[in-house]
């Protein structure tokens, strides 16, 4: 039996016991959650969330990228949301190669050389990367007067880790250790 | 409270309780979902998924879009998965404006006119809008081996209905509407 054979039986007894038919469009929480999409970190149960309650918008590392902008500008000013938050996540698989590293294996296991995606958004250090994506939001003309918040997930313990916002701190000590 | 400090709160009470530590980063049913964002579905709860078993990627309308397919692309080439699932659902929002209408709001809300991202992907009909993603999928390099299946959540009901694969026939069906 495949996975999606599986699944497809399982929401059969989902939809035999479903009681949510009336839920607003607009999400309950006016929130907006950007998140990767590892398979650790189920973000209703760890964000005590209930169906209805908000947007949740996951790729690859939980990064704001176009699609991902694109998103939450309608969630926004279609849906009404007024918070987002951020997460990433410690193991992420994005985290192991560079972007060259990527290209290559790809290249190597499918014979085909670059195409779409340009850019596959590999990161080094998870809490630059969460300030990254949330400055990249508070930087969109159409979004930058909603709050947003940035976290970890650590999926050894389950708990989402607040980082702060000190963007342009970290980005000097960066360039000091370059240059030194 | 705003709904970040929330589900901050009910994060504390989902640490204190986890016991889901050391699951594998790889998906354990070998299966990445790529769904919209929307608030009434839940997509774990609805497809019967526990914590660790898939990747979930999640955007308006759920769409391939490029950010999409990089998800797909990782989540096959990285982590192993072998089936893909696309599911778009009833009563979507993305079904409501045309993209000039929604562009033409964005520009009246905000006073900034177009930006990134160049298009929003809205749509007319959900199931051509399903097979249409399916199809953006099966025809990437990087992945077209991969078994990939549409489905349209009903927001009512709680269930998953299979889009099945007639796309050349019904576009030969839209054109001779068109031309009738």
């Amino acid at each position: 039996m495949s996975s999606t054979d599986e699944v497809l039986s399982a929401n059969q007894q989902y939809a035999a016991n479903f009681d949510q038919g009336n839920l607003p469009l607009a999400p309950v929480k006016n929130l907006a959650i950007l998140a990767c999409m590892d398979a650790r970190l189920s973000v209703e149960q760890a964000l005590g969330l209930k169906t209805g309650d908000a947007h949740i918008i996951r790729n690859a590392g939980g990064i704001a990228t176009e699609d991902a902008l694109r998103s939450l500008i309608i969630s926004h000013h279609l849906l009404g949301t007024q918070e987002f938050i951020v997460i990433n996540h410690t193991d992420c698989g994005m985290g192991t190669l560079t972007e060259d590293q990527l290209l290559e294996k790809l290249e190597e296991k499918t014979g085909v050389s670059a195409v779409t995606p340009a850019h596959f958004h590999t990161f080094k250090d998870v809490e630059s990367n969460v300030r990254r994506q949330v400055a990249r939001i508070k930087n969109h003309p159409y979004v930058r007067d909603i709050p947003v918040r940035g976290f970890v997930y650590d999926v050894k313990s389950g708990k989402l880790n607040e980082v702060s916002e000190e963007g342009s701190r970290v980005s000097r000590q960066t360039v000091s250790r370059q240059t030194a």
